[in-house]
């Protein structure tokens, strides 16, 4: 979550900017997955990457939907955790030089993105059940069902071959 | 991660690099959670961010035993992500106007540095386990078992009672 745009009074306030938080969030990780498709060298994880770039792209869209349900325009506010975990990304993708280790490094911060990710929709969901709003809250859902799917073949593909080919 | 200071060659230069990220990591929780035991008006929250400080100590020390196994002095490299799910908590502080909010963004802050430690310490385990350092996977697994409770003990408290309490 980045600067508070104006208090927070209410868990209604707090709930708004937490969606305004990862609107940025998935909008910067649009922007940062062509990248790590393209550096993969791993064929699994190229195209878990590739698979989650589309997933990632619906999820921006059902934050619109959820903005829009409210009635208000949909907006970002900066994710300074967002920023720094995928700064780290750029930075493995410049200093390693070896492919195997690279892919290890990669898997590594998607899987913190998506740790992120889910702890925020988790913490916007709780939310949204409190305050009643159970459309938001099943669209919300749908997305934490995805992340935790991602986090998952991202476990599967680091235990099956990328972390065993980056140690020999 | 934060930014490299060496090229990246091998699993084992990750490995150390990851080791120094989360070491910088823990140094600024154990920085941050006294300011939020005081901070939080629900007993059962103050008493978690307590509890926790103390594991967040001994977390620190077990890196430093590890940092020992491996013949090295112990060494921190700023960690980006860390620094900014902090600074997020910080501005909750300072931005928020009813303390009963208040608890719920500090809860979903503390939630949000669970997660990002529990993804660190999983890829250090099996980065430890590929490299065979054993006994540094043992040590590493004491500490992500003890942030997982953490964790679930964070979602237990938002469910019981810090998010309705926000939302009345």
């Amino acid at each position: 979550m980045g600067l508070f745009s104006k208090p927070i009074k209410s868990l209604e306030d707090l709930f708004v900017h937490m969606l305004q938080d990862i609107y940025y969030a998935e909008q910067q990780i649009v922007k940062s997955l062509p990248t790590m498709v393209e550096k993969a060298s791993n064929a699994q994880l190229k195209s878990a990457f590739s698979h989650h770039l589309g997933e990632t792209r619906t999820h921006v869209k059902r934050l619109e939907k959820i903005f829009d349900l409210r009635g208000e325009a949909a907006k970002g506010v900066t994710c300074q955790a967002i920023d720094g975990i995928l700064a780290e990304a750029k930075e493995v993708l410049s200093d390693c030089s070896d492919r195997e280790v690279c892919d290890a490094a990669m898997l590594a911060a998607a899987q913190a993105v998506e740790h992120y990710e889910m702890t925020r929709y988790g913490t916007l969901i709780a939310f949204a059940e409190q305050l009643n709003q159970t459309e938001a809250a099943r669209i919300l859902g749908e997305t934490l069902a995805e992340e935790k799917n991602a986090d998952k073949t991202l476990t599967s593909i680091a235990q099956s071959r990328v972390n065993r080919m980056a140690a020999e």
